[in-house]
C-alpha cells in the first residue's frame, strides 16, 4: 500500500514547498507527494475549503492532506488532524476543514501536540515545514495517531460561515442570490451558486444577473459550455466542481469584470425565466 | 518497466491539475506522473503543439502525454489517442497533435469512446480529469487501446496551418520572414524561424530585422548565446529547441519590445550580409 | 538506498524544467525527482544561493542538487560539482555556491568535463537540459564522479561578495545595517539582516528602521509572528531560514513599500532600544 500525502498551501512557488518535500522524503523517503495546489490567494482560508472539499475524494484513500493557508501562525491556534473514513487532514483550526466536514457524517479530531514529531526546531512562522510535513511522514510511515496528537472537542472546531446563498422573491419569481468565491488562472469567476439550486432539465431557462451596488450590469443565459456562445461572450455554466461560474468564450472574465465592478461587494442572482 | 504519464496543460498553477493527479493515482497508484509544463498561454494550442513537438522526445520511451488545452471541451469535438513508434498521445483534436504527426512518418489514431475508463460522472468543462486522466491511467496499468477507443480516420484530425516562414526577395536579398510564436518566462522572445533555414558555419553573418507595420524597428545580429553581446542589449540565437529567437542579455525582451509593437503582428526578417 | 535530484532553477514554469525531467528519467527511471523551487527571480544568482544554502539540509542525504540559475550559459563558464559530506551539487562556476561553501568546512570540487555523460548534442543556451540533467541522471545510477569530471581548483570557484550588514554607531547606538535580499510570493521582505546579530531573549527591544536615501521611512517593532500587530499593520520578526523579515500582516509588504522606495538600494536599520 502506497502513502500519498497530498500538499495544498498558498505558498505559490515558493521554495518553501521545496523544503517541506524535503523533510517529508527525510523521514519517509518512500511517502508520495502529490501537489494539489499552492496557488491560493493569499491567506484566503475560504477558497481552500472550499477547494480541498472539492478534491478530496479525487485522491486514494488512505491519502494524508497537509494543508497549509495558515495566517496565524505562531498564535495559540492550534493544528488539527481530522480523521474521516477514507483519510486524514492535517490543517491549522482558523476555518480551513469547515467544507470537508460539513460533507463527511462520521469524523475524528485531535490536536497535534507530540514534539517529539515535530523538526527540533520549530520556527514562529512556518509551521508547515516544521510540524505539518514531519507529522504528515511520521503518520505516512504508520506512527499511529495517538502517538502524535490528543483529542480534541468537536466543539472547538473554528468554522467558516456557512457560504452564503439566499432566496429572495423579486417580483413574482424566485431569485438565488450568490456571492463571488474566487477566479481561477483563466479569469473563470466562481460563484458561491451551487447546482443543486438548479433543475438540470431545463438549463436553458436559468439567467444570472451580475448585479453591483443593486444595479443589474449584465444577463447571463447558463449554458452547458463555453462554446455555447460566441467568442468573447459572457457565458454561465455549471462548473466541474459544482458551482455556477462565469467566464468569456476565449476570453477572461474576471479581468473584463474586475475593471467594472469589484467582485467582492457582487451579487450574482440566479433565476428561471 | 515504468509507466510515466505526461501531463502538458494550459491550467498554470490551479487545483485542476492536482484533481488529475489524484484520478490516476487513484486508478493506477504505481503509475508516475511528470509535468512537461502547465503554463501555455490560455487556450493557445499552436503553442502547445510546438511544444509537445520539441519535447517528447526527451521522455522515456512508452510514456503516454495527457494534452490538455482544451478550450472547445463539451462540444462534440472528439477525443484523439495517438500512437507513435514510441509514444501514446492523448489530445483533443483540435489541432495540438499537428506538429507531432507533421514530424512522425507512421502514427496510428483512435479515438477514445468507451466510457467505462471514464470517471462515472463527466463535466462539460472538465474532461481532463474526467476522461482523459482516467483513460491515461488505464493505459499506463495495460488497459489495451482496443477496448478504450475506436479507429479514427487520419483525414478528420483537426491541423493547425503549418507555421509559416516566408521567403521573399527584397532588392537581391533572399528573406526569410518569420512570425511570432511565444514568449517564455524570461521574456525571451520565440520566432517562427527555424534553425534548418540558416547556415551553421557562418552564423556571425545572419541579422534579424523586427519589423512591425512594415517598418523595420530593429537590427539584430544572431550570435550564439547571450553573453555575446553587452548587458541589456538585444541578441537573437538559435534557441534550445531549434527556433531563432530574440533575447535581451539580462534583461526581458518580450516587456522592452510589447511596449512598442504589438509582437502578435510583427514580423521578423531573418537575411544574411 | 533512493537517489534524489533537487532541482533549483529560475525557469518559473517553463517547460524547460519538464525537458529537463525527461532527460533524467529517460536516463535513470528510478530517479526520482523532487522540486526545490523554480520562481528564482531571473538570472537573481545571489537569491538562489541564499534559498540553497537555508534549505539543503532539510533534504535526504545523497542527495544532488541541480541547480540552473546560469546567465552566462554558453560562455567558458565552467561548471561544477561540489562534494561535501552528505550532498553533491552542480552549479555553474557563477558564484551560486558561494553560500553553501560558507557554511561546509570541508568539500570537493570538480569541473564536469566528459561529454559521453552530456546529451548527444548540446545546445549553447540550455546546458540544464543538455548537461546537468543527464549528469544528475548518471551520479544517481552510480557513475563515479571521476569518471564525469576533472579535479578544479578550489581558488578558481567565483565567489559573491559576502551578503553585507555593516555595523555603525549612530549617535551612543550600535546599528547593524542590512540590504534587501528578495521578497517571497506573500510580498513578505527578506533583509540581510542574519538572526545572529540579536539577543533572542530580548525580542521586542528591537526596531528595524526602513531607510530610503538616508532618510528613515518607517520604524518596525520585532514581534514573534504576524499576529503580534493588528491587520494591515508593518512588522519584523525573524524568518524561518535565519533572516529579518518584513511583512503586513495580512497584507503585501513589497507592494506597499515599492510604491514608495526603491528596495534595492533602501537600507535596514536594525537596533536595539
Amino acid at each position: 500500500m502506497k502513502n500519498f500525502i497530498v500538499l495544498l498551501t498558498d505558498f505559490n512557488n515558493d521554495f518553501y514547498i521545496g523544503q517541506m518535500k524535503g523533510v517529508i522524503k527525510n523521514i519517509n523517503p518512500d511517502a508520495e507527494i502529490i501537489d494539489l495546489c499552492h496557488n491560493i490567494t493569499p491567506q484566503n482560508v475560504l477558497q481552500t475549503s472550499v477547494i480541498l472539499a472539492k478534491s478530496y475524494k479525487y485522491f486514494p484513500k488512505k491519502s494524508i492532506f497537509v494543508c497549509i493557508v495558515d495566517p496565524t501562525v505562531g498564535s495559540d491556534r492550534e493544528i488539527l488532524l481530522v480523521k474521516t473514513s477514507c483519510y486524514i487532514f492535517l490543517v491549522p483550526n482558523n476555518g480551513l476543514i469547515t467544507e470537508v466536514i460539513n460533507k463527511e457524517k462520521k469524523y475524528f479530531v485531535y490536536k497535534v501536540t507530540n514534539t517529539k514529531f515535530f523538526l527540533p526546531k520549530v520556527s514562529n512562522t512556518f509551521h508547515g515545514r516544521d510540524i505539518f510535513s514531519p507529522v504528515s511522514a511520521y503518520l505516512s510511515k504508520g506512527v499511529s495517531i495517538n502517538k502524535i496528537c490528543e483529542k480534541f472537542e468537536k466543539t472547538k472546531i473554528v468554522r467558516l460561515h456557512s457560504i452564503n446563498t439566499e432566496v429572495k422573491k423579486v417580483g413574482d419569481k424566485k431569485v438565488v442570490v450568490g456571492k463571488y468565491l474566487f477566479s481561477d488562472s483563466f479569469g473563470n469567476i466562481v460563484t458561491s451558486l451551487p447546482e443543486e439550486m438548479l433543475n438540470k432539465d431545463d438549463i436553458d431557462k436559468y439567467r444570472v444577473t451580475v448585479c453591483y451596488r443593486n444595479k443589474p450590469m449584465f444577463v447571463i443565459k447558463l449554458k452547458k459550455c463555453y462554446t455555447d456562445v460566441g467568442k468573447s461572450k459572457l457565458v454561465a455554466y455549471i462548473n466541474s466542481f459544482g458551482y455556477i461560474e462565469i467566464a468569456i468564450n476565449k476570453g477572461n472574465a474576471d479581468k473584463f469584470l474586475s475593471n467594472k465592478i469589484n467582485l467582492l461587494t457582487t451579487e450574482f442572482l440566479l433565476w428561471y425565466e
